[in-house]
């Protein structure tokens, strides 16, 4: 048998830490003695507990060591971070330390450095006094990849303690809850992230322009409600569509109705920006007066249009290798405070896959699927809401622009 | 080798018939030779086709009529139908005639009678001069039970020649249609409806209230819009829940979280209206003074509330018996011109049970499953519209308001 | 300020009993001390605490008192429940207690005693030394109804040391797991269920029946594995439909498509039922040779097919009155181990809602929703498969069988 | 008023091409008059019809015609097809021919060529004889690319003569169909197309490893039934993740539940494989003996996997470029047969996209949002099948392999 101590310490259990830890102990057949617990007497105190693990051997105790490190458990001995070398590019040495999307610090010449850009299922590597987290694809031989979990502390984000539509554990997915105070909540949560000075990131997918929100958006980008714009070849061609000819996939947007002649038109769109050499290009020969794309361009607002293989075209502006484009979305993602994702499961994913847990994350789909899926593939902060953007961005847009 | 000759008559092509009656005569392994062919010249203009249908023997031929009879296929022979007695009550005479939900007549004493009250999976029994329809469970001993095809003649819905909502055969189920144009043609069909003297009919689930629209549908009952409505429990139960505590199975609707002890309101409320004695008499108790049922009560407008096995309580106004509350809806039902469904699919497939095809129907779910099942289950004229109620009904109602 | 002191006892950490209390208190504006906290030191072991609870004023601390109780937390003074007079048939007196589905005590006449037949939603009357929970329309005038939460003792159901199909906590929806393992363990449950003696209840929607499937429930319930079977009429009737005429709502079952003439033969099969006189008729009349219906009768196994709004018929046997056949099912509900819920969300819900907390509860579905709504309306206890009944029943029943 | 005939040839009313030639017309306000009809007698002789098509003005007409054209109308003068030079790279000359999916032929020189490589939306190229088909990506400033519709002839697939589980027009998306039949006809299809020398393409998304399935496909790899396979990184790593560890994303996929430290598995297996330098060398190296990955080395059965932004590594063998990525899937679409798509919406919509309409195409997923999107974008010809692959794959190995 083996036996380590770990420690815990914050709102622990409230915030499910202590009872993930206890979980996963008991899931994988370990056993545990508490050996000091110190309660948060009041709601805002914290609690510490020190607690030792007992596993069947070393390997045993090693696997559940690497588990529960993950909810926050920590080696109560300071020690320093270990790394080997990477083998050669792309590559990782055994026993690497695999990230989650949560701060976390790296216990590095006795001082304790955070790791920039912290992203999940990726690797940290030290550079001089530096910690830094890489995805696979960056590992150069002979970095220095963090290995084990020593010296290593993860912050889980915590419950808040007041009400706010993010509650931490009630991160639910309902299509019936009272759907004004809903958008009232997200209009709140928008503006009061512009009002302190924080950054959104929106990530649209072409639904929102089938359904006719263009405009909606639009204005939102022209007030300053948006910091950057992701999405795919699909939300750029149908604005484009729907600036030049008043359709989106060729169905008429006043109408409703498929225009004859009408799928043509995202290829004419796309023609047209290919003429000019680029949207940019295309503004300034009097091709695209409006819509996300237009306003984009206008107001300075980054976007990023990730090509993918279903992809007409695409546009000049789309990133078509997927890991320049994960680059490109990584460089922009950096202090974001607030991320709403709108009708894309792809696109939705590929943004959790890199944004820190501590960002707020709200996802709007009428797939109930989008949002579980979001958080069974690790971006368990996102909050879901089941609903029909196109409906719901109108009255959204209202709320966040009436008492401005 | 067996043959037989029908008829078709009308738009036959681009309404379907004749492609369906070709169809089933190819799935059913039998040969057609077209006799007569009088294509309509212009678009307003009918056809007429004569066709000699060959099955390998009677009874394939007979399966193969039976088949395309549905599609509104005749017998050219003008015969009179056929009937037999129900051999004891609630039993059916072999080869009995199964209705669909289109308008049918039946010839009869060598005139032809338009059968009453049509509804699908039914069967027609002939009273006097009359021929009506019945539900297997209404069949007497010694009815006149219609048997076999002969001398009946089906009318298919034709599809309009003008644009509408309503186009018969793109009756489509999408989420990813400009929404703007989509509110406004329904509202359209429901100021239409009214202005031309029309009756519209409202079949809610409880998630309307859940989502926080009761004081839309309030309004649209005050204002004469709703002709009539049915639901189930839960639709009475919550909605004079909101009426007297200000929630929705606990949640209150203000703040959309679930208020402390919220969940025994519900309880209380039926609690409440048993005590009064009804909702006419908590009304007068001064108990409910808004939401549905009170719009209901105070401008006389019908409600059904059928009873589930999912009940609690349930209300005093619940007709508990689920054969009893089918009458009731089908008592109400009658003259309706539109039936508006939403977020329900129990009630809106038992409504589309027992609707004629002629009805207008529009079927309003966030569960595209929804729709499809209501369509599978028969009634092929609904128009599916896959949004949230929530935010989808505050808009329609502006819609529907705003130039009164 | 208000206070009063709660106890906490058992493995309440990872059962997330005090998570869920802390959770509660901060959610609704109130704070709190822990006076005394025993933790359990190792996985067995129980842990204790006491915590003085604040509210604004006795009124709010009602409120918090009211939610947490429900999570098991109990007033550490020893006093009896309370009770009051209900003012009349189907109505409750003030500050009623709503029950939980959990295991319940009540201290009466100074020593507790179990709430029998618990339920959500009801409420517990006292019986001279007895306790029963009653639904809201099952009191009478002068019941001694429960009130406030004094002198109530609530039992969560705690988290298995053990590894199971059942996670407390990790009952997840999901379809992307391994299927065969799956199958396996839910195969074991029912093995195991059996061979310990425990009785197995089966909720059966129609879609068991047109994905072909009745076969194997039938095997099932020759073999032993059902104790009783709930459903509407729907399952009824095509499960006879199928036994005579080898087609489900009309397609055949072999073929995989519509027969000629089909859609009667749900109506035919409710008719030579009705001629009959009832199922068991109409098997000793030799029409019914095979399928559930007929296991169930020549096995003595009970079934309970209630009756909805959409019924057509409805067969004899239907219990067509919503709170008779919600009794009927109360009755069969006592003693079962183990519910296997397939295909439907009308029954699969009624019968959460009647279900204690500690009857495991599978619910298998293709449906996400089916399974989110039953954990929404209650059911927390219940493990949801997304799957196909059509290809996984015939694997299940093989595995069960496999090694009998 | 302007007027045009057009011709139309084949089972023109069965099929559907009549119906939305008429439909078409109708909707966009035009007129028509047939001016000869000659109707197939019997159900294997074609039908013939001419008709004058009348719109307000030549531009309204021209967008009739545009539209009428799709579905198979061809102008009975005959004219060779007009052609304009591309203004630049990837543009577009204006009215350019927008490609459907279908067979299409053009005259050119006298005579009539078949386009290669028909794909829809595309242009058409002349290349001195021949006439070929390019997306808009290919388009060189300079290349002869038709415009209008003049000598264009579309052919439309018409509703197969014979059952089978391809009926053109009942391409239905259901849930409820035996299992069984749908399993032995899909089985069959696979069986038959190879028994006569077809080609059979697989599109795989992960769920099929999540679900277990990886030694099922493998199977039919290894047995000759796959001639190409389609997926991204996913299919890839989570298949050799599989292969060297047992789990996929980290569940063990023998005791369904995460593999402690199993959520690093999927990191590591790309590290292997990038340290070997490929899969075939992974192979080589003994890393990798088992799996779809393998069986497609180890048989010379080629594979594209192509990226996407949500990809962690990616693998050496994925095509991170998404233009390239389409190049190579067209490549290896040619000459298929039959394609599975099985759980996955990005590649079955990406080779839906890129498919000509006669391919037979089988969509399995458990969303039926995949089948309804594959369709509305395009690929009509897909038949849906709504089940749980995990469930379905092994018994539909079991089939095809069964009397090998």
């Amino acid at each position: 048998m083996s036996i380590r101590e770990i420690e815990l310490e914050g709102h622990i259990i409230d915030s499910m830490t202590l009872p993930k830890v206890f979980d996963s102990i008991i899931d994988m057949g370990g056993d545990f003695e508490v050996l000091e617990f110190d309660i948060g007497k009041h709601k805002t105190d914290k609690s510490y507990t020190r607690i030792q693990i007992e596993g069947r051997d070393e390997e045993h105790l090693d696997s559940i060591m690497s588990e529960i490190h993950r909810h926050g458990a920590t080696l109560p001995e300071i020690m320093d971070v270990e790394c080997e070398e990477a083998p050669s590019d792309v590559s990782l040495p055994d026993n690497f330390y695999s990230t989650t999307n949560h701060q976390t610090y790296v216990r590095h010449g006795g001082r304790w450095v955070e790791v920039q850009n912290i992203e999940m299922d990726c690797v940290i590597v030290l550079e001089g006094v530096e910690a830094v987290c890489k995805p696979i694809s960056h590992v150069k031989k002979g970095d220095n990849v963090v290995v084990g979990e020593k010296g290593i502390r993860v912050i889980p984000p915590e419950r808040p303690r007041e009400k706010s539509v993010f509650e931490f554990m009630g991160s639910h997915v309902s299509s019936e809850k009272p759907s004004d105070t809903l958008i009232e909540q997200v209009a709140n949560e928008i503006k009061e992230t512009k009002k302190s000075g924080g950054k959104i990131g929106f990530v649209l997918g072409p639904a929102v322009l089938h359904t006719g929100c263009s405009e909606e958006i639009s204005t939102l980008i022209r007030q300053g409600y948006v910091d950057v714009v992701f999405g795919g070849n699909a939300i750029g061609v149908h604005d484009i569509e729907r600036a030049i000819y008043g359709t989106s996939l060729g169905v008429d947007l006043c109408e409703g109705r498929p225009r004859p002649d009408g799928h043509k038109n995202h290829l004419y769109a796309i023609s047209e920006v290919v003429k000019s050499g680029s949207i940019q290009d295309a503004i300034e020969d009097g091709k695209i007066n409006s819509g996300i794309m237009y306003e984009c361009e206008v107001n300075d607002v980054p976007y990023i249009l990730a090509g993918s293989i279903r992809d007409d075209g695409p546009l000049p502006e789309v990133i078509t290798d997927t890991v320049e484009a994960q680059e490109a979305m990584r460089e922009n993602i950096k202090d974001l405070d607030l991320v709403i994702m709108m009708a894309t499961m792809l696109h939705s994913i590929a943004t959790g896959n890199i944004l820190p847990s501590h960002v707020k994350t709200i996802c709007i789909d009428i797939n109930p699927a989008t949002v579980t899926k979001l958080m069974d593939r690790g971006t368990a902060q996102a909050m879901g809401i089941v609903t029909d953007v196109g409906v719901f961005i109108p009255r959204l847009t209202n709320r966040i622009l009436e008492d401005c």
